[in-house]
């Protein structure tokens, strides 16, 4: 039976993360969950943010759910590079899965885009770029400071991720991956995307690829999102286009992502996009759909596409039924949620 | 006099420039326009792609009113590098000035907003971050590639652009800067641009701030441009967010650009922020609206308000009086909005 870790973490995290539990329990009975304290209360309490004993303990489990960690009161960077980030890292997740559609039922911001034609997944790589953490700053606080980042960029890691958005795209109907990068610009890391891509490319002569720069891809997205199916790109890039897409499919109430690794040699995490949102947190009115979808990407994840599909099926009928301007409340929507998945 | 080099370039660059200085000699008679050829043309005719001679001459200008330079038989970063930024850099134009607006009778994608409620300026720095061209590879094509991409920013660089977006701000109804970074994971250069913000916006306490990820920043462009009034952010999240920006409010083919040296110790470099589209190049319909109002920015660098709000005007009578879906003719745009400037 599933053995899953459930970082609930801060704001409205244990809000959704509790009807994400719900839904799972109600189409996979016997999920084994063990509940970690981390994010921004702990750290508060004790200054940690992911003690070694702790990490050792996730690796053991064959999934991590988790909600939303960070807080204001938290100084930047401290639970996103110490604790996000290095499960991401440590677990080397190099799929940062990020699919976006128009449901039914959803009233998207744009006014040509009708629900059922946006269906894309954006395929982020996940431990590389800008994201590596290499970068320093000298003469701090005076008139000669200078601050560097530094963006990594592997063969290895760039081709990992785009052999699995092509092979992503040979299960799906469109059968297109776009690459986003900024070859014109960033000559260096965008010449090894791009050759990679153009290699992976070739041995897949039946799906259609194409090559936008990432201002492109990001107007693309709000004022053509139909004509995107697999989007593979680099961290930074991919962190910024998913919450276009989350914005323009109604919202990062309803964005699920999956940080994966494919190999199964460590866990997979999956969360809702959006953040702990502490100005609603304790209210019950926190959209769980985002962290319900992202336990059916975990349920994929771990082989049990069917009870993934009637979740799927359940966020769809519960985001139909839904009236415009009234305030819902995130138990309620886990019932209705949990109970449509096994009617 | 005003002396303005004008670089026409590829594609629809000269189409939409010739209107441009068709609307700028009916405001302003007697400008002395020379034209410089560059680009992809030269380019392919001669190898090079901007002789020292002739970046010594465009210094002896007061602007430089561009088109469009690039072409797709032309390897990514040739032009970019060698012409565009090159120009930016070496003229020290700091300010990449990029406002959008929903202009009446234009017809944005978001359904929810009307003309008139999004009028943003984003201040992009020109000069610094990951455009800096550090970088490099190592292995090529082979198994054990990588390749680096590294964001320089200085005090002086980061100072500079947030002290001109204040003083915008300041000149501007709703007196709001936004600081758009990602602090949260750019931890070096995104210190440096919000300690740097915080020193500044001290200075202005009639001025409201905030501050967003540009990840969330690039959904609230979406779902809620109207919350903008100056935004100010490094080169490479600029350039993506003035793209979503253009998108929501009518397309790039609307959206006008200045590369500006405050000081003018260099010349300003004006030019619409589409590409040089050669899928419509030689038809004679491409919109040459945002080179118009490139220029009309250049006229307000240049001292001329009365002239740059007359062209203003003119594109405004021109965006209402259009019917959606009818195919325009470039020169026939140029006409009226020539016409409308003087009327
Ligand atoms: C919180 C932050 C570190 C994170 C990221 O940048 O990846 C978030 O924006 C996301 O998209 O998951
Ligand atoms: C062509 C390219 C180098 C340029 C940029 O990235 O700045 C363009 O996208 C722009 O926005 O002016």
């Amino acid at each position: 039976m599933a053995r899953i870790a459930v970082v609930a973490g801060d704001g409205i995290g244990p809000e959704v993360v509790a009807q994400a539990r719900k839904v799972l329990d109600a189409v996979l009975p016997g999920v084994q969950a063990t509940e970690y304290d981390l994010g921004a209360a702990r750290w508060h309490r004790t200054g940690e943010v992911l003690p070694d004993s702790v990490l050792t303990e996730l690796a053991g489990h064959d999934a991590i759910l988790l909600g939303a960690v960070g807080d204001p009161t938290v100084p930047p960077g401290v639970l996103e590079r110490g604790l996000l980030l290095k499960l991401r890292f440590a677990f080397d997740q190099y799929v940062n899965l990020r699919p976006s559609r128009l449901w039914p039922g959803v009233a998207g911001p744009l006014g040509n885009v009708k629900p059922g034609e946006v269906d894309l997944v954006v395929v982020r790589e996940g431990t590389e770029g800008l994201y590596a953490g290499a970068g320093g700053s000298l003469h701090r606080d005076t008139p000669a400071e200078v601050a560097t980042e530094e963006s990594l960029n592997t063969r290895h890691g760039v081709e990992r991720v785009i052999r699995d958005a092509f092979a992503r795209a040979g299960r799906r109907e469109r059968r297109k991956v776009t690459l986003v990068h900024k070859t014109n610009v960033l000559t260096h890391a965008g010449s090894l995307w791009s050759r990679t891509f153009d290699v992976v490319a070739a041995e897949h002569p039946d799906i259609a690829t194409e090559y936008q720069h990432v201002d492109a891809a990001a107007m693309f997205l709000v004022t053509q999102p139909q004509r995107y199916d697999v989007v593979v790109t680099d961290n930074l890039f991919g962190d910024i286009l998913t919450d276009i897409a989350a914005a323009v499919t109604g919202g990062i109430g309803l964005a699920a992502s999956g940080c994966i690794n494919p190999e199964g040699t460590y866990p997979s995490m999956f969360e809702p996009v959006h953040g702990s949102a502490p100005d609603i947190a304790g209210q019950g009115i926190a959209d769980p759909v985002a962290a319900v979808l992202s336990a059916a990407l975990l349920l994929e994840q771990l082989g049990h596409a069917e009870a993934a599909a009637r979740v799927n099926a359940s966020v769809a009928v519960e985001l139909a039924s839904r009236t415009p301007g009234v305030t819902l409340r995130t138990e309620e929507v886990g019932d209705r949620l949990a109970a449509h998945a096994v009617a």
